[in-house]
């Protein structure tokens, strides 16, 4: 029985297992019945939020895009690119970068997608506050990545991975937000160009559905 | 040379790193210099956030309370408690809840401690509404600790441990949030008694400084 992923390619959060199960030379079938679906009692056994993706190796069944990709490292460790590190000193500390871009990264550039994505009328203010932590997190990445290649060492890991996604989403506003915050930091600048050169992620931005914007989660 | 945890015990994330240390059976240095230290060059160095806690093994050098207590568990496997489970199956699950905890708890619960431990006069519209996505999450926790006794199962772990710290700021408060959010949910209610009466925990709440709430970080 092969790996599931149920969800669809447009949601950042179904692209981060996507790039990691292809990092690992994995096949899998991504499964979607359109947004009313993940309301229904047949996804909410799955994950209880209603939330995309949810993924399925048999019998065992997960959800959060982040412990998914942590699963399919730990499953198919030694194949295709070790994304936590090779050793308990580089767990640690691609460990440490994850927890930064999920506790800070991440709520600070999150607010400025949902504005532009799910709002007729942005509210400046929102984009504004967040875009002010956004700049001051990425001035620590900017120093970190002055130092090492990757945010956690010489080595692509997690750490970068998770960054992609959400930074797509930034990406593809009309507004300067990204150019301006990434543009504009040399060793940022450098490290998004080396990560997003990746074929895992070319793959999954020449799919035909990556420019559907239409569905993102209420948060 | 030992382990050092840089940060005050009143900070729920210093806590988080302690009880894990505790559950593992290692003894540490705790080391403080005072609110002020936190924006050191030497501090920095650590953190460049400038946010307790920091930790030290030898040359290595963490942050992130959660990113350390996985270091802590990695390191120490096999003695004290198996705070991310003993298979790939139940690591997968207790790393599926601890996201729910970063990612959908702490968004949700951490407004309302803020409002009223950093602010003079709270904002009562950031209470209520985070208070309305918190009592959805845990009507999910209710109806998980219906059937498993732990979040992520049948054993305690991590998906438990790191609600603790931040759950008792909030019963701390003369705001009735907390019962009303915990006492009403009676499986809710059971697992935070179960949990809260861990010798690890019981030794952090009976420390002396464990009532002083002077530091909240920004957030």
């Amino acid at each position: 029985m092969g790996l599931k992923v149920h969800g669809d390619i447009s949601s950042p959060f179904v692209k981060i297992v996507i790039m990691t199960l292809d990092e690992k030379n994995e096949d899998f079938e991504l499964v979607f019945g359109g947004l009313s679906s993940l309301k229904t009692e047949e996804f909410t056994a799955k994950n209880p939020f209603g939330l995309m993706p949810a993924f399925e190796d048999g019998d065992l069944v997960l959800f959060e895009s982040r412990a998914i990709a942590r699963y399919v490292e730990a499953k198919f460790e030694g194949q295709g690119t070790a994304l936590l590190g090779t050793n308990i000193r580089e767990h640690a500390l691609v460990n440490v970068w994850n927890d930064v871009e999920s506790q800070t990264f991440y709520p600070s550039i999150w607010p400025i997608c949902r504005e532009f994505y799910s709002k007729k009328v942005p509210d400046v203010s929102v984009i504004e506050a967040s875009r002010e932590k956004l700049e001051k997190v990425l001035d620590i990445y900017e120093t970190q990545l002055s130092k090492r290649k990757y945010l956690a060492g010489d080595f692509f890991s997690f750490a970068d991975l998770f960054h992609i996604p959400v930074l797509h989403f930034l990406q593809c506003l009309s507004d300067d937000t990204f150019r301006s915050v990434i543009n504009s930091r040399p060793h940022v600048y450098k490290w998004h160009q080396d990560i997003t050169s990746r074929p895992s992620w070319k793959k999954i931005i020449s799919e035909p559905k990556a420019s559907d914007w239409s569905y993102i989660p209420k948060v």
